[in-house]
């Protein structure tokens, strides 16, 4: 089925590595299959990065292979630069997501490197895959594209001048994050449009948080804008979330229905998008997850989209 | 100051109607007060309701008094019919909100009525408002205006209709609920246009629930087809919540700050707001409040379109 919207599933990475516990890689492998039985397109299944930094993704090498076992997936990693980068591409992921902190404070308090640092990376990053690596695509996070809990605002023009460097490097797609939940529909818009107006169409996904509980408000205006690829993670683990009830990253389950309902196929089925939630609460016992939808169930004589509901 | 959008607390009816105990009087009084303290400018206070149904709701004489103490606010109650209609207007409430179903199913099981007997009851309400209280304002609240759990999809053209018989009767304004929290952003869209272009700007108010965690990506929608009037309650509390998390209203303090941060003026202060927020924990000792925003707080460098923040 052509998808309308691809839903990106972040929680294997941008979850597991928030939770303390590590979760174990049969478990992982049996999860990220549920996900993609379920119809998930793309999933971030780790990041390679110091295992001594992030014990619960050391087995990152071990679950990219698991997944690239699976049909129809493309199988993202994160890295944080040109070392890890490297374990990435030889471990045969389709999609390889380097963040890039539009806030200069946030970039070195988050992986210690100033800008000019981390532009170098990216730099390399992107040379090493044009020569040895071309079928693999690579793309800039945005972090802090919308705001920064250490620097506070951030100019929309940091933004469009960090996503323009980025074009300039060479990555394939460019990906603005709420990274810290403070964005509002109007600036989703303005910021979208405005990169978009500097580095066209390789601007087009979003990472949004609910922090402050806007992260659907923000996904409604990100679509206005012509964004069609979200970030999300199931439960909606990861992202520094707060109690009660608060989430950080926003809950897949809770996009999905948002998407379908709004007559944009994802290809996504519930049922099995609520048996893959029961995989990852098995493999977390006790973990709170979050999401409205798993709780109220699907509205009476809903149709989905991707089941030729009505748009 | 002028607001651009009106916020509407409906939480010590609505939620409070919802809590099994009774808030008693006096802590309501002092809740109302400190959230029109914190620059809310219309709350509905209670209902005019069978004491043997709602006990909480007994006092809700008292509690018009009081509310019409105090400046700035307009005092809005709910009835369900013409006996109980005649003692909100004795009272003295500025605003009275009748609520209509456009499911006639859930009509007769919320309020054992069918859709001739309510459109009788509202054809007395404004006839008696109209030779006795010409300074009383009504409202008809259409209730399960985009789906229902008894008869699932409600049409469109069923909520036009009941508009537009609304409109015939001369309520003075109406509103469009979504009940059962199962509206999307591209319905209200549609939904709100559709009744607009039947009655005009006579339909002018939203109530949505956030049942499915989709409450304020419905609220962007409606901003965006010209809604300035949103009912919201403190801590969430009330309209049917499931737990973890989950609430059923959207929630006053999430909405405010989705609003503020878009540029639109509310006229309302957060610290007071949270202030208020205090009050109501104090009156329900233990009641779960949900909401994002008290959790996370405001944004480093955050300015309110109230405070003359950017738009």
């Amino acid at each position: 089925m052509a998808v309308d919207v691809l839903v990106s599933e972040v929680g294997p990475r941008d979850g597991l590595q928030s939770v303390k516990r590590t979760m174990p890689t049969d478990r992982k492998h049996r999860w990220i299959s549920a996900l993609a039985e379920a119809g998930l397109r793309e999933i971030e299944v780790g990041s390679f990065v110091s295992p001594k930094a992030l014990p619960q993704m050391a087995d990152c090498a071990a679950v990219v292979a698991h997944a690239l076992t699976l049909p129809n997936l493309r199988v993202a990693v994160l890295v944080p630069n040109l070392k890890y980068a490297e374990l990435a591409f030889a471990a045969g992921a389709h999609l390889i997501t380097i963040p890039v902190s539009v806030s200069e404070p946030h970039s070195i308090s988050n992986i210690r490197k100033n800008h000019a640092e981390i532009i170098a990376d990216v730099r390399a990053i992107v040379k090493l895959r044009n020569e040895r690596y071309p079928g693999t695509e690579i793309e800039a996070g945005l972090a802090t594209a919308f705001g920064c809990t250490i620097q506070g605002v951030v100019p929309e023009a940091d933004t469009v001048r960090m996503a323009a460097t980025m074009a300039e490097i060479g990555v394939d797609t460019i990906g603005l994050a709420d990274t810290v939940g403070v964005a509002n529909p109007a600036q989703i818009r303005r910021v979208f449009k405005s990169v978009r107006a500097e580095v066209g169409e390789k601007c087009n996904s979003a990472h949004l948080h609910n922090t402050r509980g806007q992260g659907l408000a923000n996904v409604v205006a990100a679509l206005d804008v012509g964004i069609r690829t979200f970030d999300s993670s199931q439960g909606g683990i990861g992202g520094c979330p707060y109690a009660p009830g608060a989430t950080g990253n926003i809950v897949t389950e809770d996009l999905v229905f948002l998407l379908e309902a709004m007559g944009f196929r994802t290809g996504i089925d519930f049922e099995k998008l609520f048996e893959a939630r029961r995989v990852l609460q098995d493999g977390l016992p006790g973990e709170t997850l979050y999401g409205h939808v798993p709780d109220a169930g699907l509205p009476k004589g809903f149709v989905p989209a991707s089941a030729g509901g009505p748009a």
